[in-house]
């Protein structure tokens, strides 16, 4: 098997680069899990290309389908006993992140709790939202590097609900929540009343410039940008533009299942240039609970077994970023334009 | 008190820009620990900028130092109050890395029991190593993302031992280290006949261009570099031409005791130059050991109490970047110069 062959031929039918080193893991991690979407988590690559392997190595096979699962075949087994097993050395006790959530045990609870009555994703806002754990950890990180507490923390796209453990804290100086999806927003303001916290919320399209008022006023941003370039920059870019100063700080995830490493380097080149720093990338820090309309996607299209995820499958690293002297972000106006689209993604 | 006009002020004294955040942080970690040394490992402020800060915030009477220890004065105690306490949120399982190293339980007592009889630092060369837990980790992070196992290894220095690790596991392909140490050399080599196995081992200065043997020859790296730029150059860039094709991968430590982010800003640009994405930064991974020379330091000589240090203080981030299309290292020939300095290192 010439998987540097294997490889090109798969770059070509679709528009993204893979490798060998990308070919071979899918293929070990047929060896790992027979779940189409577990391979895909394991995999780390974007779904197209993970897909449009699976259907090579059939062609070759070294594996094959049946109604439910991913298998190796003999030959399958024989190559893949050469090479490295995929296995997760994942740290249980923190799930990789690092972090001990112990000192907000209560308001960890408190948030589980909260969140059960929570919007469902919608399809239309491309959004899928992380676990109570994720949100948690995100608050927990940011205290710890000191970007919490009596700050000005703006939230682009909360989805996620961050201004709700933010606001349960009570350790903000305040809460700004720019937000499209009005069930949400809803939802946040209701809480916010419930709970005794106050989060300025404002209906918003990111797509836009953020407003005057919100320029240089924060310490702090979270937003979680679906993953292409022109989205990241609108998320991002406007967060990086509402920083007050050198030494405020960014939050946000950004995936491998919809993104390529070379989406990744554009993506790192892109806030370089912003004048921000990178402080952190924290693999698969955040979980997404399975979304209900994996039916609609052109992921499920692609699929070639169609079954839908157990387990939560989709997961992101949390990047952290920090301004420096003479940072400045993006008030690029996209309009009505599709931004949210690429040939990598395939969820929304 | 102001903050931003302290920042200016302590900035102006030496070459380091240091902002607000930075000297608020620094006041909050004199609340958490009167150890000097402490004090550097919680504030991620290159060394000289802390010491600065420490005596422009004694000159303000907000701190005061006695012969061992960093106190808060009455004035300091009250404007700490309403600042962000430092607080360390680590996973205490895993140290903050996210890695079980549960799997190799039993080359992590062995690699403990080997590095006993190890070299100490040498100040000659820069040298501070870390812990045994650090290297292991670090070659489990490197197995688990498929780094190791049947794989042509190159170690840019290895006063970490990271080849014996690699050694012990007997998994990769070659393990191949270049150092200019002939102790560390020698040690490697008898530790390689002792346990039986194998390590190309080349006494090396890597101020100078790797041998052409050398290029396009690895699938992975490891280094350590001294945190300047040029060192990072010569270190990092000799391992980026050494790697062999897309997908491939160098892990590296960098910390924040003597690199500024603005350091590390000019370290990630450096990066995207090569051709090289980043997809970890993982905060105090590595933890060294006390080195010993500690007193004929520069940053014993800024220390305003001249105390040694007890606990490990000195930590750093650990890297994994890798390889895309088109991706090249540096060549650039050092000759003698000395690459090892620059205002904020202090403990070469």
């Amino acid at each position: 098997m010439d998987f540097d062959k294997a490889a090109a031929k798969i770059s070509d039918g679709i528009k993204i680069k893979i490798n060998k080193r990308e070919v071979t893991i899918i293929l070990c991690c047929v060896k790992k899990t027979d779940n189409l979407w577990e391979i895909v988590d394991y995999s780390d690559v974007p779904i197209p290309a993970v897909f449009e392997t699976l259907n090579y190595l059939k062609s070759e096979n070294l594996i094959y389908f049946d109604e439910k699962a991913c298998h190796l075949t003999e030959r399958g087994v024989e190559i893949v006993g050469s090479l490295h097993p995929v296995e997760d050395m994942t740290c249980s006790y923190c799930e990789g992140r690092g972090l001990s959530l112990g000192k907000f045990s209560d308001l960890y609870k408190k948030f589980i709790d909260i969140q059960t009555s929570r919007p469902a994703a919608s399809h239309n806002f491309d959004q899928g939202y992380v676990t109570p754990g994720t949100s948690v950890a995100r608050f927990v990180l940011a205290y710890e590097r000191g970007d919490v507490e009596d700050k000005d923390i703006l939230i682009l796209g909360d989805d996620d609900l961050v201004s709700i453990v933010l606001g349960l804290s009570g350790l903000p100086k305040s809460i700004t929540v720019v937000e499209i999806d009005t069930r949400i927003t809803g939802f946040i303001r209701e809480m916010g009343r419930e709970h005794g916290f106050e989060v300025n919320v404002n209906d918003f399209d990111l797509r836009k410039p953020l407003p005057g008022m919100h320029m240089k006023s924060y310490d702090t941003f979270f937003t979680d940008p679906p993953e292409t370039i022109k989205a990241a920059d609108a998320f991002l870019g406007r967060g990086v533009s509402a920083l007050k100063e050198p030494g405020s700080a960014g939050y946000f995830g950004f995936t491998r299942r919809e993104a390529s490493l070379t989406k990744w380097y554009d993506l790192q080149r892109l806030i370089i240039d912003y004048g921000m720093v990178l402080t952190d990338i924290i693999h698969n820090f955040s979980e997404y609970v399975n979304w209900g309309y994996e039916e609609e996607t052109r992921a499920w299209d692609l699929a070639p077994v169609k079954i839908t995820p157990v387990k939560n499958w989709y997961r992101s690293a949390l990047y952290r970023i920090q301004a420096l002297d003479g940072f400045r972000g993006s008030t690029i106006d996209y309009g009505e334009e599709n931004i949210y689209e690429d040939s990598e993604s395939s969820t929304t």
